[in-house]
């Protein structure tokens, strides 16, 4: 198929051919594209944003990432934020940098996982920007949500004998990059290795296109279970544990055979020699939720909440960061450094 | 002065590091930065939200602009779209990509530009992001603010009858680009003419340090003036006019002679033989507004509004969009392309 020149259509019929199809259905949106700035009316709720810049060659390698896949996951990257907020996102923007090799189909393709992303969540794409880039592709997402001043949580709120919980397992998403990475190497001739992603599809799917823990933000609302501290975790847990415990003035003890971590995550990781639970601590991109909740949740958090694990609890400060291996060994936890 | 890497940092000491200084004065911001998001409250004013990206080599060159400068000037292109829509921009988040060659200190004067701006206008930085990039910077601001809803002025709302106003003068800021370009080819030995800065202040401050116009939206509130439409010049004149009326659904006529042109803008076009016309209608980066009103404001506007000139008017959709020249020739206006 020929494809089209970006520079054919211009910058401005780029915006409505992009947006032409994109539909407001949220009651909270009074205009969404196609002015100066887009217009919300929540209420009497509280507005929640938050932004995050997605750049290629270091969040994203298209040589393996599909456009639809990576505009989904930009949409997850975003509300994840608000829904750590234990928030609900309703609107996002949208800004996309390209280069001269992107072509209107491929910005089509982005745009149909962003598309698919709004329609997951119940999202109204209201606005954004495109603009030419000099190398490569940029994407800035804003996401924006709401929540009853009550309900909202923090990174702060977490009290020093507060169970610690998380959502899904770690890893998984870290451990689906070496694969897609490894591929790369196989396919440049670099490795005598053949590629094979099968019976590594959950992992795969997990890099490529995670999704945010709405169904755990709704299961806590429907049984009335408000976290004391809460956070996502997208820079790894170690990263985002410390965060939170900082903010919460609090210390951390994590149990080490209770971190969850899938059968592929470890598969892959015997595979290709790396340490699981390195990829559990520091991998990053799980977008799974770290929060903390009184002692007496305990048999609601066991009964009510299936995909959530007690890895460990909060302590006073002074006892600073640990990790405790099942012999009873203690690792301080250690953010990891710019990449 | 040794500078500092970012990586001896890392990305949460760089972030604490930028903001331990930002303090949030603004009613409407519950919750600024060091969360997942940023909490707002905006009780029953509506809440506008508007998103840019500026990229290195697209919208700036750091060969000739100081990053203070860069970061008032981002600032200023996000919330000139808030005062676009008659509303008040009440705050921003930043997100930065920056590459190996930045150290902590540049980072630093961009966010003293920033927070410079946000004193200037009465805004919280509430949130944002850091991150590498493997080539230049990269540059999000998404800008939040409120008005009544009665208040807020679409590019829609233009009428056939209107008269077509706008701020300031344009060109300028395009031309101090030139000026600065011209200086970089001496610079690099490319061209045997002497760098010649003196006599071209104003230009040149229109294009580094440009400035959004808080000051005619003031004065529209004092006077009780709406307009029936409203947008920013960012992508220049003819761009923006066309979006106005096609969203108004009306024509447009605009007379060149009541373009309003900076002495210095003709001084310097006239040096580089560039045509000061073409500058005004295709230059971009002037962050002024252009704005409709009923005929019956025409003696408000003369009045009150010293620093606004009705340029045209609009007409009926069938009569196209065209520039009338002073011997009554019509020259169709049109759209620049992607650049």
């Amino acid at each position: 198929m020929q494809k089209t020149d970006i520079a054919s259509l211009g910058k401005f019929n780029l915006i409505a051919h992009l947006t032409a199809t994109v539909e407001c259905t949220q009651p909270s949106t009074v205009r969404g594209t196609g002015d100066d700035a887009a217009v919300l009316h929540y209420g009497q709720a509280e507005t929640l944003v938050s932004t995050e810049l997605l750049l290629e060659g270091i969040h994203f390698n298209l040589t393996y990432t599909p456009l639809k896949h990576l505009g989904y996951k930009a949409v997850v990257a975003g509300i994840s934020n608000i829904y750590a907020m234990n928030a609900t996102p309703r609107q996002i923007l949208l800004s996309v940098g390209v280069s001269k090799r992107f072509f209107v189909e491929d910005i089509d393709e982005l745009y149909d996982g962003v598309k698919t992303a709004c329609a997951q969540y119940g999202l109204d794409l209201v606005g954004g920007d495109t603009t030419p880039s000099m190398t490569g592709m940029t994407i800035g997402i804003t996401a924006i949500g709401e929540a009853p001043k009550e309900k909202i949580v923090y990174r702060s709120g977490g009290k020093k004998t507060d169970l610690l919980c998380l959502t899904g397992n770690l890893g998984a998403a870290y451990m689906g990059l070496q694969l897609l990475e490894r591929e790369t190497r196989v396919f440049d001739g670099q490795s005598d290795k053949q590629p094979q992603l099968q019976g590594f599809e959950y992992i795969l799917e997990r890099y490529l296109k995670p999704e945010a823990r709405k169904d755990i933000i709704d299961t806590m609302a429907a049984i009335n279970l408000t976290p004391t501290a809460m956070i996502d975790v997208s820079d790894g847990l170690a990263s985002d544990v410390l965060h939170l415990c900082r903010q919460s003035q609090c210390g951390v003890r994590i149990y080490l055979e209770r971190l969850p971590i899938a059968s592929e995550t470890f598969r892959m990781a015997d595979e290709i020699h790396i340490d699981a639970v390195t990829a559990a601590l520091n991998g990053g991109d799980d977008y799974e939720l770290l929060f903390t909740a009184p002692l007496s949740c305990y048999d609601t958090l066991r009964k009510e909440l299936q995909n959530v694990d007690i890895i460990g609890h909060l302590c006073d400060a002074s006892e600073g960061a640990f990790l405790i291996t099942p012999d009873n060994q203690t690792v301080e936890l250690r953010a990891q450094g710019w990449k």
